[in-house]
């Protein structure tokens, strides 16, 4: 698939993506939807009054009015169908031998009015989220983690294999990737066997490398979604980094869950890649050795994606140094499961929900998806380039989250970055 | 203080109150705003369009656009004082010797076109709910059901004293009185001690006697709102039923606490009091034996307010039965307490947001607010009028809560009722 317009070979965005986000520009101040592609972005509000759309076909009638929102949502709740629609036109649209050369290609009044170097624009939250659900599905994390918190014996819980853990989460401080954050101030307990709480700023900050679902459509409220029609509520995903103050959700995570540890802030990448963007890239998950409930089977073994996921660590000063390498793969339970399993209760999703897979780590060193893993419970420091050390993160820090699939240039379907700097605690 | 509307004496809704929710009527199907006052509602809707507020002082320029909108959310976000100079300005109006008589008193066409009986409307959710977070901040309740989970030696767990524990719930199932919810199915150990959970509708389906509270004023993201300014952030306070599926809870809410077996439904009364309603009534709550962090010091021993309520449960067929009544001062924490607690870690909090207080219960029987608790985990039926007995909620039964502050006749400042049926399971 070649496109008229310049991309770069090794960009996330070629043409089998086509990732939607909301823009603003300078000129423009109006969040609205766009896509990207390559190096640009094609202002989906811009395309739409121009009547690019004007060739799609597929689509529900008077549903364009959905690009001049300033959020996906609508756009979302129209449906799998409909998303697969604009997809399939916009790829055509941009085509080396579009049948539609007169949309775009041709037109130069349109290129002009629609048609933006992302360097010009800025990104923001893509969905007005309304709940935000955090999962628990990589399993290899959950051990790791489970060994640090509980020992060895009790590292896995006896309902992990049976169900997607789950817990609901903050969604009003769900930022944007380059949205800085503060360190968070909380109670901890001092030393390990301490008793009184001190009041500190976190001491064992720290990131949790994950993916990010959308919904779609809504189901309503006492309508459980079936695992098989669990796709069609699926709009798609986005690269996220849920930090974590440790020392604060140990001393308050029990007996409710997470809550002041997690709430301060929760970062996704600006781009959403669709959920038929990714369907080649399936791949089998970890393995379940639990025969688990009818509602959760779903009959195929490729039920996970194979994006490959990397973390960067900079400090305020010095240079970048990877310390994660890894795969979305590493899931025991799919994205799927989580919405079966989520809405079996009957609890209503709503298009711009976000789910969060929990975080992703594989086995080997080097692979895991915290640093409460790679330097085992704050023990061992991690080394960087440039001689600093970390067991969590600094203040000043930046962490960046790069996520793709595929190999060959010209052919990746990728995620972008998903940034965020760690500032200084405020003065209390 | 009389009006010159009837106004029944023991009506929750005197001139002492003016409690705010979103109504619908047969002729109008737009959702509003109004308010209670006796057996009428005033919609503010129409009561703004007719001029009504023509004499209101102390509002923000342009502000009465409000009370166009389809829910509170934005005469929410004015701010504390806004809403102060709403309800005097209005119990003004409803005066016997009112100093407007031309607003509304002698006003025909304007009292015929927004004072409507309370039995010719329907009434919504008063808010577009952000984020809703439900505290544990009822030690009674907190240490009967640990020592029900975990035996009297971890009834309370070493952080309650400390800090108001608190998970994130699911806002998007908040309904509003009067809706009906069905038994949600799920996963649940059939036995205690098993190790294979079965998949059924929850057998031990339970309610939570709690106080719900709705933000005001928005905080930015890393600005912790101070115990001393919390009350600015304030907007009021419902009755809720935050239904609990035991069974289902047990087995699922270890690690990361409690989720499907709490979200497929969580009740709300559809009038919120406001926070200055409720000033007359502060009291001193549960004491707290621990000196706690200066962010959580309020200075104040009256922190609680002494809100009765009272709890009813009708089988399908059969009569009504009383089996709680406490007071919602029963709380270790005040809500102040709870607003800088969750925002310390610079949480943001939103106009619409909504706390739950976790379950009331006082320390002698017939005073716990859930079954699980007055049944001493199933054990011990408790009797109903009529001869039926109930250890949990069973299939058509309608469970009515309803609270009230005050003694005297034409001086209640209540709620009404938070009402809910529960339907059988889907067949699945």
């Amino acid at each position: 698939m070649k496109s008229w317009l310049p991309i770069p070979p090794r960009s996330h965005f070629s043409l089998l993506n086509i990732p939607f986000g909301v823009i603003s520009s300078k000129d423009k101040q109006l969040h609205r939807p766009a896509i990207a592609i390559g190096n640009h972005v094609l202002d989906l509000d811009a395309f739409t009054t121009g009547g690019g759309f004007r060739k799609v076909s597929n689509l529900p009638p008077d549903s364009l009015g959905v690009f001049s929102q300033p959020t996906l949502n609508a756009f979302a709740e129209l449906g799998r169908p409909a998303h697969r629609a604009v997809r399939s036109y916009l790829q055509e649209v941009f085509l080396e031998n579009t049948p539609h050369p007169e949309v775009l290609k041709d037109n130069g009044a349109l290129k002009k009015a629609s048609l933006i170097l992302v360097s010009e624009i800025s990104l923001h939250l893509p969905f007005s989220i309304g709940d935000y659900t955090d999962f628990f599905a990589g399993r290899n994390h959950a051990h790791n983690v489970g060994v640090l918190f509980r020992g060895p014996a009790n590292a896995l819980q006896p309902n992990y294999n049976h169900l997607p853990v789950a817990y609901h989460g903050r969604a009003s401080s769900v930022v944007v990737s380059g949205t800085p954050l503060r360190r968070p101030w909380g109670q901890a307990l001092p030393t390990p066997g301490a008793t009184e709480p001190v009041f500190r700023p976190s001491a064992r900050l720290d990131i949790e490398l994950e993916m990010g679902m959308f919904i779609s459509k809504r189901n309503g409220l006492g309508n459980p979604i079936s695992v098989k029609d669990a796709e069609d509520h699926i709009f798609g995903y986005v690269l996220m980094n849920d930090w974590s103050a440790r020392d604060m959700q140990q001393w308050e995570y029990v007996p409710l869950g997470p809550f002041n540890a997690k709430n301060f802030g929760t970062t996704i990448s600006p781009w959403v890649v669709l959920a038929d963007a990714l369907e080649p890239f399936r791949t089998k998950g970890i393995e379940n050795n639990v025969q688990v409930q009818n509602y959760l089977r779903e009959g195929r073994p490729d039920n996970v994606l194979d994006i490959k996921l990397e973390v960067y660590l900079s400090p305020s000063e010095g240079e970048e140094t990877i310390i994660t390498r890894t795969s979305a793969k590493n899931l025991l339970w799919s994205w799927p499961q989580m919405v079966a399993h989520h809405s079996i209760s009957g609890c209503n999703l709503q298009p711009g929900d976000l789910f969060g897979s929990g975080t992703i780590s594989g086995t080997d060193p080097g692979t895991q998806g915290s640093l409460l893993e790679q330097s085992q419970g704050g023990k061992t420091p991690i080394k960087l380039n440039g001689g600093q050390e970390r067991k969590f993160i600094q203040d000043g820090d930046t962490v960046v989250i790069r996520g793709w699939a595929g190999e060959q240039d010209g052919h990746l379907v990728g995620f972008g970055e998903c940034t965020g700097q760690i500032l200084p605690p405020l003065s209390l």
